[in-house]
Formats: structure tokens, sequence, C-alpha cells
């Protein structure tokens, strides 16, 4: 038990960190894709946890665990994810539902406490499946149809089929019930090395940034590597390896001071050692909370893709795939965090937005939604070696728990 | 029959192209992997014409068609190879096997000539299974152990089972007589545009080139594309890109004046849009006939990736994975093939390096060789669009037949 209930207990919240990390191990973090057995394994240990928080707990039928009160007054969604990416960190979703789980804990037996936190683990953030599967789900953004074509990343077997295996098949998937609740705080490691930098505990984050994808494709002519002279040559790749260059050296000038961008993945076709590539493609990605910022950098991709185009000798078209509106944050949950900041972490918090994305963003489409980053040492994201230093850890948890006080009361 | 039977018969040299781009055709070119059926069936084809001119057919048990004679004085050598690259063009191989047949046809019934012209037709050029084996067996230098692990690169099957399934497993496989032949002559297409722009009929080789390959491996920091500020992030893919403009800027003044490169494959790992590589490869490729070219080039490359190690955002590694010495051409043999050009085709000849190699560079390693070069329409190579004048394949093939006259006489 808390020494003070009426606050986060630190050792606990690390025992409970401690104990998801030990369901799945890998090195010193964890691999639980989606439906996995460590990833089931993980649900099953949550919905055991709910009671001990005044919860009723539901496992639905896209994966998602929910901890419901029967409490009066008003309810306060919290959580995160419990599955991982491959071979990746222990933090990256279980933190956030263990400050969830711990906010309930605290704050639901708590008599001086109105209603009650209600806690979420949504299924597959990390998009093994898809995209925000368990949050756009309980919003009501899944049909039956997306389900049907969705299929395993990691092997070629279908969402049903994983559905089948470990037992969900069937049941009623749950949806936001609309009233329920006065919004929905998250809990998050930042991936970033910004707090750290700053030596700060909390980040605020104001807004969950879009992401716009593209597919840049530059068309020459393949040709055989031996006889074709250089001064000839329409090399596809070459065209592409100029573009990544340019892009490098324009788009500092033109973008936000957030901005970021990524070019993740390079195909030449046909990708033999001694054939003039015909064809190459990229696959490139801009993120920013501005779509104003986005409309100029996307001007500017247009322009440089007109001058290779003028030049004449490889084409070059951009298509758009994927289109990410960001999400705001709503304005009176970052003022309770930045008051439980004050109270908990000595002030030492910032305002800033989330490069990645979260299912906060999706939550926020029916509800205000605000989330809370903790420090990553050395920025670490998405690899097994991502860690956070227990003290901050445990910091981030009485600030949260505080924050959602002060958001029920 | 020819009008004139001591010369070429143009009109049967196309009519026998034609056969066999009738086998396996794919729109104006050829789909004939290595012991696909449409490849047998052209052996097959070859191995019926051959007693036609003179010669006893064998198909040895690595597939190469040889047509032997049982007459006195010298032989020579002539051939090239009949299986196609995928979805390719018809005259990449089949043009060398015909022209030597015409040679046979024409010559070994002729009493004024000596000896005879041999064909063969070499298995795997085109390497479906390896590197040029039809005649490196033929040479001596292919192994049981190499065919016990040579694939196929178009599905999973071992050369061993190929062979069983064409009925070749277990045939001995020809070398060849040591002293045999006074030397091979192998005609081809360009597969350049060297000689078309020139307005010449007939390129003279003097050398093969060689073939030197590298992979360059860049390493930086696998993070997260959203959560990375721009300014600390080591992206192993935007680090080659730059190598890949920085080559192409500084090449042009080191290279010789025929010298070639080509990165035909890059590889991002892990290759996903919201994920900053971490690793990047890239396999280049250099030809050239002067080694001493290649030295200095590999001087070069490395001192690039010196500089981009000492700014020390990503490191560079240069692996080479392929030395190719190149192979000269035997001079006596390039001045009979000149001379049979100031004849038949108005002297519109040109000496030059082959930028592609062929089975004529590992016949070198056992007695002189030597190239002729018929022109390639637009310098188009290893595409089903492949052509060449039926003037120039005619012209092509009396110049062939006259210079193997010269070098029997």
């Amino acid at each position: 038990m808390s020494d003070n209930p009426t606050h986060a207990d630190g050792s606990r919240v690390l025992a409970n960190l401690n104990a998801l990390r030990g369901i799945g191990a890998y090195k010193s973090g964890v691999h639980k894709p989606t439906f996995s057995e460590p990833h089931m394994t993980s649900l099953a240990w949550l919905a055991e946890r709910l009671p001990e928080a005044g919860l009723a707990a539901t496992i639905d039928g896209i994966g998602n665990v929910l901890g419901t009160s029967s409490k009066s007054g008003p309810k306060l969604l919290a959580g995160s994810h419990l599955e991982s990416q491959n071979y990746a960190g222990w933090l990256d979703g279980p933190l956030g539902v263990v400050y969830a789980l711990e906010a309930a804990r605290v704050l639901n037996s708590d008599p001086t406490v109105k209603g009650a936190v209600e806690v979420a683990a949504w299924c597959d953030e990390e998009g093994h499946f898809g995209s925000f599967l368990g949050s756009r789900s309980y919003v009501g953004g899944v049909t039956e149809a997306e389900i049907d074509t969705a299929r395993d990343r990691n092997s070629d077997r279908t969402m049903r089929q994983a559905l089948q295996s470990v037992g969900l098949a069937g049941r009623p998937r749950a949806t936001a019930e609309r009233g329920r609740h006065i919004g929905y705080v998250e809990a998050h490691i930042e991936q970033g090395e910004s707090l750290e930098r700053g030596n700060l505990k909390i980040g605020i984050v104001t807004s969950i940034v879009g992401i716009w994808q593209y597919r840049i494709t530059f068309v020459g002519e393949q040709n055989h590597a031996g006889t074709t002279r250089m001064e000839i040559r329409k090399d596809a790749g070459l065209a592409l390896a100029r573009f990544c260059v340019a892009i490098d050296d324009r788009f500092p000038k033109a973008c936000g001071p957030r901005t970021v961008w990524t070019t993740g993945r390079i195909t030449l076709d046909p990708g033999a050692p001694s054939i003039i590539p015909g064809r190459a493609d990229m696959l490139f990605q801009i993120r920013d909370d501005d779509p104003a910022v986005i409309a100029r950098l996307e001007d500017l991709l247009r322009s440089m893709i007109s001058e290779v185009n003028a030049r004449g000798r490889c084409s070059v078209t951009l298509e758009r795939i994927r289109t990410g509106a960001p999400a705001m944050m709503d304005a009176a949950f970052q003022n309770a965090i930045e008051a439980a900041s004050t109270s908990f972490a000595g002030g030492r918090s910032v305002r800033m937005p989330s490069g990645a994305g979260h299912d906060a963003q999706v939550l926020a489409t029916i509800m205000p939604a605000a989330m809370l980053f903790v420090p990553s040492i050395g920025g670490i994201s998405h690899h097994w070696s991502e860690n956070t230093a227990d003290a901050d850890i445990v910091t981030g948890a009485q600030v949260f728990v505080e924050a959602c006080r002060r958001l029920l009361s």
C-alpha cells in the first residue's frame, strides 16, 4: 500500500511496469506483437488488476481492455497500449496503462474525489494489423470490412485468423458511450530528447502532429550497365539520390521550427547490379502540426519536381498517399497537467507538440484529450534499449495522478 | 541455297534468327531462361541444324551444344548462347550462334578452305544459375561442387534439379581439347549506340572490360521519424544519397574515356516510412579495360569514404565483392575482322572495347579470341524491344564468314 494513499505509489508503479516487462522480455525490452502470446498475457494481467481499482474489466472483440466504474459522477478515461513494436522498448505503451491504473487505484477509492478514472488499453496502437485499430474501433471508426481485409504485417495471417486464435472472434466491440467521459488523458515516453536536454521532467502535449506521406517516382531508361555511356544515361536511381539531397538542402529554409521529414524506403527497379535503374521510388514523409507549413513544403516539392521534369533526363511524379490532420490537445486539460507539474515536478515542464502519433489523437475526435510525456534517455525509441530513469517514471506518475484528480474536481 | 555459296546467305541467316525468335516468343523478343522449355527447344533446333554444316552435334552435361568436325586441318571455334534474359531481346546470343552456324555451312563444304569452323552454344551466359557456367565448364573452370550449390535466380530450384528435369543429369561435360582450335570468334549485338551514332556497321572488339563490384554500407542511427529532430539525426539513407551524388560529381574528373559506373541497388534498413534508416547499402559497379583507371577510382572512393567518416555523422565501409580482370582480344584476329569489314562493310568499322561481359572473355583464357559487334538500334539491350536492322544483320554475317575464312587460311 501507498505511504500516502491520496498520491501515486512510485514503487507500485515501477513494480507493475516491471511485471509487464517480464511478459515477453527481450534483452532489457520486450517483444509483444499484437495478439502474440505475451501480448494476450499482458491484457489478462491488466484485466486481473482492474477490480483492485474498483473497475469492471472487459476485453472486447478487437482486443481493447476496458475498466469501467459504476461510481456516480464524472468519468475520466485514461490509458495507452500494451503491445510493442517488434523487439522494442518496455515503456512505449505500458507506461500510460500503468499510470492510468495507478490513477484509478488512488482516486476511485478516495472519498474526496467525485466520479472515477476509467482505464483503457487500446489494441494495436503499434499498427501490426492496421492504424490505431483499437482506439478507432472505440470511437466507431472501424468497419467489419476493414477487419476482414486487415493482415498481420509480420506474417501472412489475417486479422480474423488472429482474433480466432486468441479467442476474441465473435465478441462485441466496445464503443464510446457519448457524454460518458469528461475527456481522455494518456501518458507516454517522449521518444525524443527535448526533455532530457532541457533537464525537464514533464512534456505537456499541445498537439499531435499530422503525418503527410508521399510516393515520389522517377522514370528514366533501364539499360545495360556495361554498354551504355555515362553521357546518355537516364538513371532513375541517380535522379532520386539528387532529389533526396535537394530536399535536405532546401527544406530547412521553408519548414517550421519543428517540422521533420524522412525518406524511409528507396526502391530501384529492377535492382540488379548490372542494370541502370529505369525506375526508382521513395517513400517520403513530412510531420508538422501546422497545415500551412505542410502546404508550403508541398508547394516546394512540386516546384522541385517541375525543375527535374524541365531538365528532361528523368521524369518525376508525386503521389500523396496519406494525409494526417494534426490533433489539438484540450487547453483546460493542458492547464491541469501544468498545475500538477508545479506541485509534483517543481514546475520543470514544457508545452510541446508530439511528433509521434498516439491513440489520444483518435480519442480527441470525440472528447477533450490531453497527453503527458516523461523523458526518454538519449531520445531512444522503438528499440529494446529504450528507457527512462526510475525517478522520472515516479515523478511522471505523481503528476499524472494529480492531473486526473484536478480534472475530476 | 545461297546465290553465292562461298559467302554468307543473308536470307538464310535472317530465317534462322526468326526461327529461334519463334521459340519462346515474347512481344517482339523472347523469354528463354536457362533450362526453360523454349531454351531446350532452341538447343535441339541447333543440334538438328549442325549436321547440315558437316558437324556432329552433342549437348553436354551442362547444356552446351557443340558441333565438331572430323575434317582435317585447323579448327576455328565460333559461337555464343541461346538462352535469354527474362522477357528480353531476340538477338542477344542467337545472333552469334546463327553466324557461327552460317560460317560452318559456307566454309566446311568449301574445298578451297582448309580445316573447319566448329560451333558452340554456351549454356547460361545470361547467368540464371551462375556466371558463364557453360563456357567456364568448357575451359575446365567449373567444379561439381559449384554445380551442387548453383540455384535458379528465377525460382528456388537447384541447378541439379533443373539438369535432372531437362534430361541432362549424368551426361559428361565437354572440355576443350588443348591445341585443337586456332582460336574463338563470337559475334554479338553491340548493346550500346556507338556504332549507330557513328553510322558504322562493325565493331572490332579490342578488349572485354573488367567488372569491379562493391558493397558500400552506411551506418547511422535508427530512430523515430516523428520525434527525432532534424539536427540530431544520423540518417544512413541520406548519407548514401549524398554519396551517390558525390560519385556523380567527382568520378568524371578521374575516370578513363570509356569508364562506366552504376549504382544498381539501394537498400534502406529497416525500410519503413516512419523510421529513420539506421543502415543503408548500395551495390556499386565500375567497368573499364584499364586496371590503372580502376585503381585510381578505387583510391578516389576510399578518400571520399574517409571524408564521410571524418565528418562523423554516419560511418561508411567499402567491400569489394567482385574483381574482373579485363580480357584482351587477339590482335591478329582483330586484323582479320578489319580486313573482312573492308571487303563486306565498306570499311565502316571501329575498334572498341566491350562494356558487357561475353563468353569470349572465358575462351580467351585458353586460346586467342575475338569478337565482332553489329549495331543495336537505339542502343537498347536486355529488353524485348532490342533490335538490329535486317541489312546490318546481313552485313555482319558476311563480315563474320569472311573473317572466319581468313582465319582458316
